[in-house]
């Protein structure tokens, strides 16, 4: 492969990244700018190294709705370090207007006449940034539109999946990049199952390419169809770039049974205290000539540092027992020797690194098994509030657990974003409330699950119409259900049709009230499915 | 004149419109996409009459954070139309890093390298899209920062401007191009009365430069000093462009005193159903030679027509009188047939014009007093629903004033967009709410001014975090207070003295304290004066 590190004319120069996560707690007056200085520091990397393109994994933004910062540093960001005179020196041989053909400039920046473009971006969509509401756009959509990304990987149908690849050409070598948007989990395996997923390939010289696969979903095992595994991809792929899982893996590992490689690079930014994020963070140089590749992993020097310790408590019964009377005063001077421990180990890895912020993160992990109390963190935060980046949140009690009844994994929670954290609660929130509310208080023309998506979508995305929609169709429903009943169309007979419909579900309860629509109209179980895969 | 309808090379030609006001009303199933239809009809006229360059005067957008799809809808409307290979025949002479220094990018787009621009566009905002939040950004640097935009007339300053011109020169006519985008009217009347407004004017050949002005603030009188006088501005300039008022005045008229002129173009969308709306809607030709100019009127095809008549009810004692057992039905008939009749003449008027949209608005304005009473409009507007655009609002029921006391005058409050009756109206319910409240339920450490222009800001910007912001500050404040009295850096202590000041605060009542603070801290006056600035 060291033939490769000679950069020619047939050899792609490729910058990957993904889960840049831009305006990640962006009001945070300590950490507020760091998505965005790294942001900058990648860009940078793709200029300097004098990339082909840069190829994102997804999540470029933490928003479904970026704030207008956020969207205004990258437009900044972007405009600064893609545009120039640099040639741009591979092709593209695909149909443009099947890759792109999501945009209102279906082409790739780089060939519009009045955009000069250096260094072309190249992105699918992560789970962060997917397209959402009426309109159906997401934040690329405009960063498309503005000219400065080409946006691949969209899907509009929900069943079925026929990836055309993008076909790129720079002096011999050829590349065929294949992508996927994010997809909920769920329904992209059901599809892999299904067989509704189908890979096209170049009728010509089949064996001549190297193929190139972006996908943006969950790869660790989160409930039996909640991931997508591996061996579900098509085996003529030589490498898979994953996104959306944090812990940099970017060397690529061999898949034994698909014989491709996965690389993961993993967050810009960390975006949870757990361990997988206390990785050191890369992004990587990929080469490929002919069918041949080789990934230089670039550390990210603007990162700040993260440290993560466990401490057991029962382990130090020579320094302190739960029984004494000061044992209180014991652990917390403890804790917090280990923590002094961290900053200088955190100190001298920055030595040297003048690009790196000062304040690390820091999270020590407290077991407090064996008889011994967790104690209120806000004076302990408070001697450490100019020296760590999240003094709030540095100590974390955990406990043995007694039973393993309770099948919620912390830690695998904790490895994902803290909104999506909050996405499992609202939605349990949700039903709990539909679950209990009084029979006579529940909506009577809206369905539970329907509600839950809509105040979901809601709450996750900003999508304040979500609600209205949902209500919109539902009573649109309604009414072509009782226009079908040749009810004839005056407002004060469809009140009154209505106000009938409400009163009987009312009394027969809200289950039966289902069995009836379901037999009157014979639509509602496909309305249900349809549901199912919004 | 008639030598300015020659083009050539010395002849500046400008398009000049103001308030598109993109996205209103952008969710409205009939009336969603007007906007943006006529932003596209308004950027092929200068397109296809060649422009030099587009002038607005603010509130392109309805919504301080316009929505993707209004954002989306502008970037591709304008990648559209600026972009192009036709040449830019004018210079720019002034210094830009001054004319543009509020932009990242503070040169003029068309001479960027990396954009091929063939129209630019210069605007100023209006009081929808101005800079609001903490990074002091609005939905104008987006653009800027996308290079589809140069956005000026910006100022940092709250107490005085300095007006630096945009000089341009196209062969031997030379335009000093001012402007002032949105600041809150009572303001930048007292910065004017204190003589802290300053136009720069170029020191050669002062007489030889054709001085515009762009202004977007209240022209006519809303209270004493809520507008800006004609008579302030200075007479050197030669043309004003008014923005902010809706009405279409378009044609140049002439201010005697300071013998000027001055163009209010007007919206180029029906944001509120009143009169000076309904005047037919035009964008301008602007040419300039020399000192010499003539605008020409170019009508728009695609806005909505809108059709409003008053009737009183009164006058018509012939066909129904108040006593008669069935004069609701009678009076019902009579605005219906009304109604028919606006519809007849707005078809009439459309012959011929496919562009126009097919529903008008509609509104009849009726006189009631006199013993009739209004009907409710459910069902008339069910007539209508199909032929007219507003079917919910067609009918306006209005009275007599029996006496004058009742200063608002409602007219006056609906030739503003409907969203800024709305400021007024939080205003005073947050007013009302802490005016009734309970004493000890007064929030004692935030003020009534600062909550409610925070409430305001959350309102009517959708900045989410003013409300935070304001109170983050009066906590600050209130430390920095409790700091200075030497109080030791003790939580415990601070927890204390905040609930005694609290204590104090309640038993006093909320004026007391607000006088004692004022004597301690000698600090407040200047806060409140601060407030009032922003």
């Amino acid at each position: 492969m060291s033939a490769l590190v000679l950069d020619d004319e047939d050899t792609f120069k490729i910058l990957i990244a993904t889960d840049i996560h831009l305006g990640y707690l962006e009001k945070d007056a300590v950490r507020g700018n760091d998505t965005f200085v790294t942001f900058d520091e990648i860009m940078k990397h793709a200029k300097e190294n004098e990339v082909d393109f840069i190829l994102l994994g997804g999540d470029l933004f933490h928003d479904n709705k970026p704030s207008r910062k956020a969207m205004h540093s990258c437009l900044e960001i972007m405009r600064k370090y893609c545009m120039g005179d640099k040639p741009i020196l591979f092709d593209i041989i695909s149909d443009q207007a099947v890759n792109f053909g999501s945009s209102r400039f279906p082409w790739v920046n780089y060939q519009d006449e009045n955009l000069n473009i250096s260094t072309p971006i190249f992105s699918v969509h992560g789970n962060h940034d997917d397209p959402t509401g009426a309109d159906g756009l997401c934040a690329l959509d405009l960063l498309s539109c503005a000219g400065l990304v080409n946006h691949f990987g969209r899907s509009r149908s929900v069943e079925k999946l026929e990836i055309s690849p993008i076909l790129l050409q720079k002096g011999s070598t050829k590349i065929a990049l294949y992508g996927i948007g994010s997809i909920p989990d769920e329904r992209l395996y059901r599809m892999f199952v299904n067989k509704q997923v189908t890979m096209l390939r170049p009728r010509e010289d089949e064996e001549s390419w190297f193929n190139m696969f972006v996908i943006h979903q969950n790869r660790s095992k989160h409930g039996a169809t909640n991931y997508i595994p591996e061996q579900f991809l098509d085996d003529f792929l030589d490498l898979v770039i994953w996104g959306h899982e944090h812990e940099c893996k970017i060397t690529p590992a061999r898949n034994e049974q698909q014989l491709f490689y996965v690389t993961q690079p993993g967050s810009s930014v960390v975006t949870s205290l757990s361990p997988g994020e206390a990785v050191k963070k890369h992004i990587g140089l990929l080469r490929v000539k002919g069918r041949k590749m080789n990934l230089q992993k670039i550390p990210l020097q603007t990162v700040r540092q993260f440290l993560i310790e466990d401490v057991t408590l029962a382990n130090h019964t020579d320094l302190f027992s739960p029984e004494q009377p000061n044992v209180m005063q014991k652990v917390q001077a403890f804790c917090q020797q280990k923590v002094e421990e961290m900053l200088e180990e955190a100190e001298r890895d920055r030595l040297g690194n003048p690009l790196m912020p000062e304040k690390p993160l820091i999270r020590l992990r407290v077991d407090y098994s064996g008889g011994f109390e967790p104690f209120t963190t806000m004076r302990f935060s408070q001697k450490f509030v100019d020296r760590v980046a999240n003094p709030k949140d540095i100590l974390h009690f955990t406990r043995h657990r007694e039973s393993k009844d309770n099948a919620i994994d912390f830690d695998m929670l904790l490895s994902r974003p803290s909104s999506e954290v909050l996405q499992l609660r609202v939605e349990d929130l949700v039903k709990e409330y539909f679950q209990t509310a009084e029979k006579n208080m529940q909506l009577s023309l809206l369905t539970e699950q329907g509600m839950g998506k809509a105040v979901q979508e809601y709450v996750d995305k900003e999508e304040r119409d979500a609600i209205e929609e949902l209500i919109n169709y539902q009573l649109e429903k309604t009414q072509r259900y009782l226009q079908e009943r040749r009810v004839e169309a005056s407002e004060e007979k469809i009140d009154e049709e209505e106000r009938k419909e409400k009163r009987k579900e009312v009394r027969d309860g809200a289950d039966e009230a289902r069995e009836e629509l379901t037999g009157l109209g014979g639509r509602r179980e496909d309305e249900v499915r349809e549901q199912d895969c919004r």
